[in-house]
């Protein structure tokens, strides 16, 4: 399996799509906004760029995607009025795998640019939008050509499944029980992949140019802690159902592993000071409860917990299973799973761990 | 209907799509290979630029749009060697209207980019590709950002059918029994796109930048002559027989006009030394037979000429047909077409002219 070719959220604006099933990955943004808006601000008044060039890895398409690029606008447009100076052109980078579906992205420009100058006036922008293909662990643009780098729960997906030595016999992701060179393999891959992605966005930034991170990580030092794992850790106890009921192998679920890592901020600070070439400004987790996959504006969020975060995580790894298993049986897993995970949050404090991590190249 | 909402080649790799009928195209590009070689060489060794920044204007999807990026490559890595410097970064940048399938060209990059190198071995490059999508009649990149424009075959398409104050009655493009309004129409709406077309390109152009333009047009300084409109007067015709046959309303083909200009070389040189921001180094014209639609492979290919053409042109402009016309009719207006195409290609010289300009935008 070419990982590149493989993941991506589940595309158009259908039911089971990322579009309409990514509001974890919306309050993860919108939580993260004073440590943007903080180092936004701080980049403009240092730089006070004319062309400012701001790319997003891992954008996918939908809401999310624009989401981003409109609270970066309003924050230089803020400060660029406080202090009286002209607009700078806007150029905004979108970042995805080559299966993403940029098409979306595109045909959605122009009434989303129309916005943006309706909301800010004619002394905003102009603004440039680019969209460029590839995986954000090779490198992806021009020497020094970046001001600004934003990627929001992106970063936790490995370029691979890492290469084990034994097998993840019954388990689908890093858990209590899984081998010690299983836990080994994953953090070898991520230290390998987080450093590769630092070293090349260290070379596409210029000189004082920041980088905002947000990702699923735990706090705990033990990387098969619950906090990290659990949600994949339910998925396995999902498959393992099937397993019992005949209707998937065993050993396609002990040769499936989700190419995931969810770190510890003394992990990411540690590599950060190896690889060498950022400060880190800012280093917090913050903490997001499972129900907020749910739509907040419904009042029946508790009762509906299970079958939004269900959908939220098929919108995510559907192509990544559908690779290994009949895609027919997948309806039948994301129930297996919705009663799972509901079981679960009715019985257990159930939340997501995000890692904010705020960085600035050296010079 | 918004133009740049509908214009665009037909999508995918089927039958009756522009990747598998875009030969006449290709042979364009070929042909005017010198061209583009001479102002390359030109600007690579007066610039001798670290970062090479590249943008094809009108880039569509298929064969023919990584055609130009290697063919340009090419230029650029013999010059380098011939003179033992180190390869620059290239940034393909490729624009196109949003309904242009980005996604199919994403989706061929890593081949490509794989190619290019085995192509040209372990110095070349790095290179880094971005997809624009919006109306080259707009700003689409930030100002000074770019070292070379290439467009083929898409700036006869105007931003908009012109606004007629009489009826084309009988025809869609310019004939010689259009009204003179309406010749007039489409030579105020052509100036007005084409002049738009170089400030925008000179904003986006650095100092000594160059651009190599090539489209259809025609020698003759009479606007309706058959030279530039004959392709589209026999389109009219096919179209004229189904209101005959009762099939298409009479007043649905006097409302249709295809938004097309072919200029001659005296219009283009007048409007460039209007607009003043650019030097003609080349102002050319060649002429390709209608035949070259065909596989030039094929044995037969005077007896496909017709058949070919009429893909060729369908694949050009069915979306623009379509939202007029019964798509349903599709068929039988191409069926119609290919049988006055073929005719005609048995008894008169028929020959596409192209205008070839190379600039180099003023210091």
């Amino acid at each position: 399996m070419k990982l590149v070719e493989v993941l991506h959220m589940n595309g158009g604006i259908g039911d089971i799509s990322y579009a309409n099933n990514s509001l974890v990955q919306r309050k993860a943004i919108l939580m993260t906004k004073p440590i943007i808006e903080q180092a936004m601000r701080d980049l403009y008044c240092s730089l006070l760029p004319k062309n400012l060039c701001i790319a997003d890895l891992g954008c996918s398409s939908g809401a999310n995607t624009f989401l981003v690029v409109s609270e970066l606008a309003k924050t230089i447009e803020k400060e660029r009025k406080k202090h009286g100076f002209q607009s700078p052109e806007f150029h905004f980078l979108f970042n995805d795998l080559p299966s993403n579906d940029f098409n979306t992205i595109f045909q959605s420009l122009g009434e989303f640019e129309h916005d943006l100058r309706k909301q800010f006036g004619e002394g905003f922008g102009p603004c440039f939008f680019s969209g460029v293909s590839g995986s954000f662990y090779t490198r992806l643009f021009p020497s020094k050509s970046l001001h600004f780098v934003h990627s929001s729960y992106s970063i936790h997906w490995l370029a691979q499944v890492p290469n084990f030595i034994e097998k993840n016999k019954g388990n689908i992701y890093m858990s209590s029980t899984s081998p010690p060179s299983v836990i080994k393999a994953y953090y070898k891959q991520y230290e390998n992949d987080f450093s590769n992605f630092l070293k090349y966005r260290s070379e596409e930034l210029m000189k004082g140019g920041k980088m905002v991170l947000t990702f699923l990580g735990r706090e705990s030092d033990d990387p098969s802690s619950k906090e990290g794992c659990y949600i994949w850790e339910l998925l396995g106890m999902a498959l393992n159902e099937l397993v019992i009921e005949g209707l998937i192998e065993e050993e396609k679920v002990d040769s499936f592993n989700i190419p995931n890592y969810t770190a510890s901020p003394s992990e990411v600070k540690y590599l950060v000071d190896k690889e060498g070439s950022f400060t880190i400004n800012k280093l917090e987790t913050t903490r997001v409860h499972w129900n907020y996959a749910s739509n907040t504006n419904n009042e029946n969020i508790y009762n509906n917990g299970g079958y939004n975060l269900s959908r939220a995580i098929r919108a995510v790894a559907e192509p990544l299973l559908v690779s290994q298993f009949d895609p027919k049986l997948m309806d039948l897993i994301f129930q297996k799973y919705e009663e799972i995970v509901s079981d679960c949050m009715s019985k257990e404090k159930t939340e997501f761990i995000n890692i904010i991590v705020s960085l600035t190249k050296k010079t």
